[in-house]
């Protein structure tokens, strides 16, 4: 069985991610990161959504990048926006999916797993740099030749089943994965239960996103 | 002053990349990484290093690579190799070039730093992907596509001054800007007080190259 290693922060696009690395018939082994995120508790609802669908294994890495702010998910001094912003806006965690995916590819070289799997999205992104088809492709060709697996001829690709998708073609092929997605977590400043804001930009893409999708929104919100 | 960001571990090479970079007029910032390596007391030889050649700031980020194995460094049961190998060494660690860039990626970032140095040669480089040339510069392309600095027109370039020296060249030079190699820790099994086995490769190739240079060696080995 083939395995694949999947990015699983416990909010819904990786949740998705997952099932559909399970479809595929990969053998999955999760990986989440505690990397002193504001909205820690996601980490716990990644680890039902990996005993919910049945994963290999699922690893907590930590990496402090709290320790270097410069984000509003890692600087408590930095609000979390609640408003739409224009640019990238400062929820966004320098080098996040770059230091991610280089866990994974350590993991996938180990375990001997070809393949890398990541929620991104090129649509509903927030104007993240790197959650483009670009920074992905170029990953991709740094990854084979940084690594054992990639000299040897074998090197990892990175799979993005996400990244041309709305937000409610995600909820649907999700749906029809059997996610629950009242486990997954999305919200930048969810509470210690895991209860959403709904007012900031995660939490408005994704209320907008099972509106579209035409399904009851399941996501726990804190109350006002 | 410009910004730089240091991967300073506590060897040779990243110390006389350090001494490199100020001399080059950089406000140096050295990253050390903890990641469960073997010879754990280079973290304190980097520490050592780092107050000598007077940095800005000298910051240890901490992530388990021993959790996952798949290396002699970060494996306890599987042994350094002492004699020769053929081939990528056990002691070759899966992505850890890409994770420990990707950690000083992300901190030259926030702190708007656009120089980072990385102590890789491609001489005496044990045969490791994540030591060539074609690894840097595809992995400086991702950098650009992966961050905001990048987006914004000034991604962080990865400096390599080391990458064609002999290490007899890297020792004379380092000598010149004053390194204290006494202080510094390549050993790759080096006990708990930094004192080298002086059998395993990164021993064998430091020792070559302070005979090569026509320097003392001031490596402390462990007594036999």
């Amino acid at each position: 069985m083939r395995k694949a290693v999947i990015l699983l922060s416990g909010g819904l696009d990786s949740a998705t991610t997952l099932a559909m690395a399970r479809a595929d018939g990969f053998d999955c082994y999760a990986l989440s990161v505690a990397y002193g995120q504001r909205h820690a508790s996601e980490l716990g609802a990644a680890a039902r959504i990996a005993q919910n669908l049945g994963v290999r294994e699922h690893r907590t890495m930590r990496v402090d990048l709290a320790g270097i702010g410069g984000s509003a998910l890692t600087d408590p001094d930095i609000a979390v926006p609640e408003v739409p912003m224009t640019g990238i806006p400062s929820t966004y965690v320098p080098a996040r999916n770059t230091l991610m995916l280089a866990l994974a590819l350590g993991w996938a070289e180990v375990l001997n797993a070809r393949a890398i799997f990541i929620g991104v999205n090129c649509l509903d992104y927030s104007g993240y740099p790197d959650c483009r088809a670009e920074f992905i492709s170029a990953f991709e060709n740094m990854a084979a030749l940084a690594t054992r697996a990639g000299v040897d001829g074998h090197p990892s690709r990175i799979h993005t089943p996400l990244i041309t998708l709305t937000k409610a073609e995600i909820i649907r092929e999700g749906m029809r994965l059997g996610v629950d997605y009242a486990s997954t977590v999305s919200c930048y400043q969810a509470d210690e239960l895991g209860r959403a804001c709904g007012r900031c930009e995660s939490c408005r893409i994704r209320k907008s996103g099972f509106e579209a999708a035409g399904v009851a929104d399941p996501t726990r919100y804190a109350p006002l």
